[in-house]
């Protein structure tokens, strides 16, 4: 492609509403144009990184066995109502009425269409195991689409549902996704982490997040050093030590702690380590119950653990004239001793002796606090958020903790569709029997803007060769000077004959400029060709990602290019 | 594909809601499913015929330097209000209001998003011209969506649009694009006209459409049997012959005509040609006047040409009373002889003596009419629809009759969107001028389904090699006879191998269901694998479209198949 040709133009100064790096880099290396909020064209740029990821999708899906069909974007309200997502999927599901007053959405996941489509065409066991996956546009009505495509409304997915006689049949297909999920971001050229996820309201059993690793990541995960576990932060298991509190050497003393309520100012106060602290929260379920949590003084509750514990779906902080209620103190002095009602405390604080918590008076601390001694505990339990260095649930290696960005999901789904939905089989025995269930998704986009937020610099995208949307840049230093336009042109016929995709930036503009612009768009690869060069005999060879650079011979650059791309592509 | 593992249903019975044949055969070969009125799922099967046709597009897309990119199927409502589409385009534009409440529609035609793009990114004359392209699912709300993909809902399109510095640029674009799509029918496997046409409401000087020729097509159109004129039929100009009456050999006479309305009834009880009669249709235009039209009793009227004499939008025949009011007479009985008023005449009514018409008085007509002696005409023109054997307006040719299906549309613009939204750039003189546009658009779908209509039997689909889900299908006769299990295995992977797209009928099923099924299919080859082929060492190759079989000797088998898909493919 000729750059003079195409539609690309690069942006100097970075939009005003784009928050994160991904977003800002695709807007000013003219990949995506927003048309609406969280709704964008793809510019020709951004669709040629769009298609290759698609297609990486479409030949690991089809090996995996799965098979391509396409459903429509504009879903009828009867298939929802079956499943009773109609009324349940919040205002994230844009409803609307055609012009004959019947009821449609647009499809934000597909679960319904394709149970609807297996349920007229399955009739028997023979027929299955069937995987079935599409690539299309879908819509969901974010209330704060941002971050470009991260968070967009309109986005494009790739959605596999598969189809199996039974549970052990559904584990089979869910496995074979999950190896194909790894190899699709391999060959994408990312580093990623699959990890155990919550199933959410999707609905189903067990599910794995593919995240891809990024400082920037909305998720923070967490990752065996030496086995395979991984999962995310608000999942990770953190087994009970076992330990006990040691004898303690203090006695339960009162001190006074004029003003200082939170866990630093105590410690800072006392001069003792946040760690010897115990952490007292008074906190509300949605169910309307008050339950106190004590956590060692460092670490940080995790909210979904304790709903796991409570039989609640959500707790919140209790306000001000709870906890005086409670503790008999103004916030900030809580502490266990003494206190009534349940409390429920993290595995470690059994282990703390001659710690320091509140006093339930206001101004005023314990310290020589110790577990069984000074107060008991209703339940003990996992509570906490996972940190590094914290011990693997399965090995005996350490936890690591990174942030990153999900890019696919994997759902065992059960029998919740095809039970509403009626999707049946006739098994060996002539026996009517519900179908298992499992869904998998890709955020196509997603996977573009999580690469490139892994993948940038202070000049702009690195793209890995496999999306890169051109895999050589041939700079024309001057497209004036015939000698230099006419190696230029030879060289990009010469690396276009070798199926490389180049773009030939052959604009009247200055080099500096030129050279700024390959290294926004992140093309992998620049060969520089000047009036300096073409006189030596030799071209600069440039790596986005090292830059370093190479002087190679004029005959030898296009089979050299050529072969750098080929050796980049095969990993 | 193993057909064992495909999801490929064949239905015996022609589902009752399928009028024509292409909706009929898809439904029955398992291509496509009804979700909603007018809106489809496109199986395995389907979507491998829509793929084909989509790689076609895009290659000659690109070739004719046409750039692709992405944009959203939800549009907000500002883009059409600036284009004042959102108030003009009727219900088939379906609006609706996000969470928020804002207004959206789902793009039924893309020229205000593509429009809104290039104000942006295009500043100077440098940038054009462009042409950029995408294929997409659109949605249109049709009152009576129907003939499967031929009118559906939601439908994938391919749109181009392309913008130029003038009018000369745009003639330029609008000629590429012409002859792209020329290509595209024609590696298709198609037979089609490319036939002039109205522009209709999108707007634009001129336009042509390509049309499937199908017995069962919508659109009557005319070509030429010797140059290269073709016109859709409402469009066709018919020359002024220029003849004059010859001189009358009857004088006016009238005749009693007892309840003989119709030129049927007339031309039967005076026993004379219906040519020989002048038909005398008063009218009313949508302007509420009243005109009187003159024919040769066997040309049926042409009501775009009428209109754009009379300058109006719409004519419809009068009713009763006016009739009476006008003619003095009920309606059967009107003629021009004493008639008042404006009268208007095609052509052909001016070479007419000796003609019949209406008495203007009940139960009687004239004989020995003679135009120019009996009665006057204020406008001679063409007016008439053409029919087989009219002179060819451009040569010596004539007109031959078609009926077609409109699977492509290419239209000239001129600056109608640019103009309305503000797409301007700076000329080389800096000056700001607005930019010519032209759009080109192409029904994927609807090509798959105009290709089932011109190419089937009654066996099922016939599918032109280019366009064909597989090109080859291999069927096992007997898979639970080991040998021909493996003969069909080995012939699979070996066809395979070649590159051919293969479908191995690996089912347990009788023999005869699978040829039935492979002839519904339509796949263009089909080698049967059987025990008695394999005893003789020869396979019995059969070709869809003739019908032709030939025992190949077994070694060959691959080779010859895969030579001969590579022949039908080369055209």
């Amino acid at each position: 492609m000729r750059y003079s040709q195409y539609l690309l133009n690069t942006l100097k100064e970075t939009p005003a509403d784009a928050e994160v790096v991904s977003h800002q880099l695709m807007m000013r290396a003219g990949m995506i144009r927003k048309i609406a909020a969280g709704i964008y064209s793809y510019l020709p740029l951004g669709l040629r990184s769009i298609r290759k990821v698609e297609q990486i999708i479409r030949e690991e899906m089809n090996r995996a066995g799965a098979i391509e069909l396409l459903m429509p974007m504009v879903v009828p309200a009867e298939l929802w109502q079956e499943s009773t997502r109609w009324e349940q999927y919040g205002k994230e599901l844009l409803r609307f009425k055609d012009r004959k007053e019947a009821d449609f959405c647009l499809g934000p996941t597909h679960e319904e269409v394709i149970t609807d489509i297996v349920r007229r065409e399955v009739r028997s066991y023979r027929q299955l195991p069937l995987n079935l996956y599409q690539v299309q546009s879908k819509f969901r009505d974010e209330i704060r689409p941002r971050f470009g495509l991260m968070r967009g409304r309109e986005f494009i997915m790739k959605d596999a549902y598969s189809f199996d006689v039974d549970e052990a049949g559904a584990d089979v297909a869910y496995d074979k996704m999950y190896q194909a999920y790894r190899r699709i971001f391999e060959r994408c050229g990312l580093r990623f982490r699959a990890v155990e996820a919550d199933t959410g309201n999707i609905g189903g059993s067990s599910s794995h997040e593919f995240m891809v690793l990024a400082d920037s990541g909305e998720d923070a995960i967490v990752s065996c050093d030496s086995c395979e576990y991984a999962a995310n932060v608000e999942k990770a298991e953190l087994r009970d030590a076992g330990a006990t509190a040691p004898a303690p050497t203090e006695a339960l003393s009162k001190v006074a702690t004029p003003n200082q309520r939170t866990i630093e100012e105590v410690a800072a106060f006392l001069k003792v380590e946040p760690a010897r602290l115990i952490k007292t929260l008074i906190l509300r379920t949605d169910g309307g119950e008050t339950a106190t949590v004590l956590l060692r003084g460092d670490r940080e509750l995790n909210d979904i653990k304790l709903c796991r514990l409570l039989c609640c779906n959500e707790v919140e902080l209790a306000d001000e004239e709870t906890v005086r209620r409670v503790t008999g103190a103004p916030s900030g002095f809580a502490g266990p001793v003494g206190l009534k009602g349940r409390i429920f405390a993290d595995f470690e604080v059994r282990a703390m002796a001659d710690a320091v918590t509140g006093a339930n008076e206001a101004d005023a601390h314990y310290t020589g606090v110790t577990c069984g001694r000074d107060f008991t505990v209703e339940t003990f339990a996992d509570l906490r958020e996972a940190v590094a260095g914290d011990p693997c649930p399965r090995c005996a290696g350490k936890l690591e903790v990174w942030r990153g960005i999900e890019v696919g999901h994997v759902f065992k789904l059960g029998t919740k569709y095809s039970q509403a939905l009626g999707a049946t089989f006739l098994d060996a025995q002539g026996q009517e029997q519900v179908i298992f269930m499992g869904c998998y998704g890709i955020g196509v986009g997603r996977t573009v803007a999580a690469a490139i937020e892994q993948n940038n610099d202070a000049n702009g995208i690195i793209f890995p060769m496999p999306i890169a949307p051109f895999q050589v840049i041939v700079t024309m230093v001057n497209p004036n000077d015939a000698e230099v336009c006419a190696a230029a042109e030879k060289l990009y016929a010469d690396l276009l004959e070798r199926g490389v995709e180049v773009l030939l930036d052959d604009r009247d503009e200055r080099p500096g400029s030129k050279f700024k612009d390959a290294d926004l768009l992140g093309i992998p690869l620049r060969v520089t060709v000047g009036a300096r060069g073409l006189k030596d005999g030799a071209l600069e060879v440039q790596e986005r990602r090292s830059g370093t650079r190479e002087m190679v011979p004029l005959a030898e650059v296009a089979e050299v290019v050529a072969a750098r791309v080929r050796s980049a592509l095969a990993g």
